[in-house]
């Protein structure tokens, strides 16, 4: 990809997290012009890119990406931005605002990317719980633009960057303005119906836990195994699919009719096949995606909390039969003597408990409860 | 072992079941002197046995077992057998009780070898339902007595017989009875207090349906695997430690202190180690024992319905959490689409509904309800 390096003073872009993901976005938006500040908790992360004076990337997009500020403050961090990205795992969605919410002002977007399950509804309960009185929209994606890796802060490599990007505001009634800012830098961004599409269409809920706990001997043994190539055998596959079904179920019952995950293989990657073990064997971005090697990893620590929970929750309050997921949830959480339920998103903590489906059809909407 | 091929006409056996324990049983019951019936279900195998006129054993135990009847009869199987031993797949212990029932004559000993969890409970109900009004006394093992294998029908090998099995008889007063019975063939069967705590024993309900969900990518693999030594690895065997915690809270509420999994392995194997992922390491006699290569073998379909649910069932009626338990059953049934609930052994099939902890153990004890 070349980048068309050009001042962009239009839109200023406050980027949290100095992750792999944070810094790869910092680079690209800096290379395209854009005034970047990034903010980490870490200061080893945010003085190693300050002493560079920025990030260097490499791969999909190349260059130097001068970062404007780089800082542990988050005050500082967000001071002046028009859009505040979140970039960072999803169990820290929730600290991140609280501790953002006293320094936001009036029109700032934030955009958590990506938002997992709930993370937009998660963000926007916090601001009301911390009585932030500014008008703020909350937008998310259900996934990341990129594939990448970070070598050393200052130094990141993008593998690929993906051709489409849903995202969805809180209200949708400002999807379009946001994604219309968003297009500035990344045409690819498209909207969503509202932040349950985004946050139902979150494939690494489906994708991670269930497939880790079935391939823990292959997780606990002295082999070298792929990911996707490997552990999505056809029993595993199948048990996913069936997952799945459960997913569009909830979807639906918000009105919502989403690819199941199979479809999406077809459309992502144009892995065409009748299962999902056949699909991600087509899929050649998975050839070298290897299998972690213990049990405590984002699969089950984030894709859990963050993914299934609040889907099961959502599920009881429908009246949806969710039993694979809850299954999922309860053996994780046995197997690995941790409560993944508690800490987890649910009707509670995304602000629901209470509305019915229409009341949360016309919040999505409007924002107004 | 040398077998003292002695006249012993004071017992006679029927051996129910043609496969390798069956086969086994009988050639080295025969090899004692015993006279001994051999009834199956299929004709091929029976035809097999009788064109030959016994089974040849080799192995631990070593000749040719001279079959007195080998029929596909049950009728004729029980008839005038002094001890009915049952050595089939626990699935079809229902049925064989079914068409034994109108065949039994006064006094005859049913023998479960073994009985997975409830044999002789479930036995005994389908006696009482078919009316069967003779005096039978139902007994069972925790385990077989042999480690065996038969190439084909006819000829088996027998690599190990165990030093110790325990046996008991519903009622519990007549197990010292059957046991002296039993001895005169086998000595090293000894008394256990009831057919609680021989059905609370089944050891394979703790090691094959958790490590095969856990197994299941290794399992659909191209590979070979050693079922306990690549199977059992730390998370899974930490796993089947907790629920086997479960086990034992369900029999101590029958009053029975038992020894957990991990101790029975250093006194059955001496296999002694801090954990049950070491301890199975630790055993030679499973250096050999290969990895499936399908869900859909006994480790599920037999294990879980006449395992894991009679315990689910007897730690809910007692009010003994046993969510590890309940949790693989479920997923089990999810991912191989399959109901092993409906199909297995419960308060009602082992006619224990409505009975108070005092009352079942007072009918354990005496057989009166």
């Amino acid at each position: 990809m070349t980048v068309n390096v050009r001042p962009n003073k239009q839109i200023t872009w406050s980027v949290i997290g100095g992750g792999n993901g944070g810094q790869s976005l910092s680079a690209h938006l800096a290379l395209m012009g854009f005034p970047v500040r990034l903010y980490d908790i870490f200061e080893e992360t945010i003085e190693a890119i300050r002493t560079r004076g920025g990030v260097e990337v490499s791969g999909a997009v190349n260059g130097f990406g001068k970062i404007e500020l780089a800082t542990t403050d988050i005050a500082e961090a967000v001071d002046g931005a028009d859009i505040i990205m979140i970039v960072a795992p999803a169990v820290a969605h929730r600290d991140i605002a609280i501790n953002c919410a006293p320094h936001l002002a009036d029109g700032q977007i934030i955009f958590i990317h990506p938002g997992s399950t709930g993370g937009a509804l998660e963000f926007n309960k916090v601001l009301l719980d911390q009585n932030c009185d500014k008008t703020i929209t909350v937008a998310e994606s259900n996934s990341l633009l990129y594939a990448c890796r970070s070598q050393q802060p200052g130094v990141t490599t993008i593998f690929a960057v993906k051709k489409e990007l849903m995202v969805a505001a809180l209200p949708a009634n400002e999807t379009k303005r946001v994604v219309k800012l968003l297009n500035a830098a990344f045409p690819q961004m498209y909207a969503g119906s509202n932040v349950m599409e985004t946050s139902l269409s979150n494939p690494n809920a489906m994708m991670h836990p269930a497939p880790t706990l079935l391939n823990t001997s292959l997780i606990e043994s002295e082999s070298d195994w792929l990911y996707y190539w490997d552990g999505i055998t056809p029993s595993i596959g199948a048990f996913v699919e069936a997952m799945d079904k459960e997913r569009l179920a909830v979807a639906r019952a918000f009105g919502l009719e989403m690819p199941s995950t199979l479809e999406w293989y077809k459309m992502a990657y144009g892995a065409d096949a009748e299962t999902l073990s056949e699909a991600v064997k087509k899929n050649m971005a998975y050839a070298e995606v290897k299998g972690q090697n213990t049990l405590h990893t984002r699969y089950i620590l984030e894709d859990i909390p963050m993914g299934l929970v609040p889907m099961v929750s959502l599920g009881k309050m429908l009246g949806v039969d969710v039993p694979r997921m809850e299954t999922v949830v309860n053996f994780a959480e046995l197997l690995i003597g941790r409560d993944l339920t508690s800490s987890g998103r649910t009707l509670d903590t995304l602000g629901l408990v209470g509305m019915s489906v229409n009341q949360i059809q016309a919040f999505l909407e409007t924002g107004e409860r």
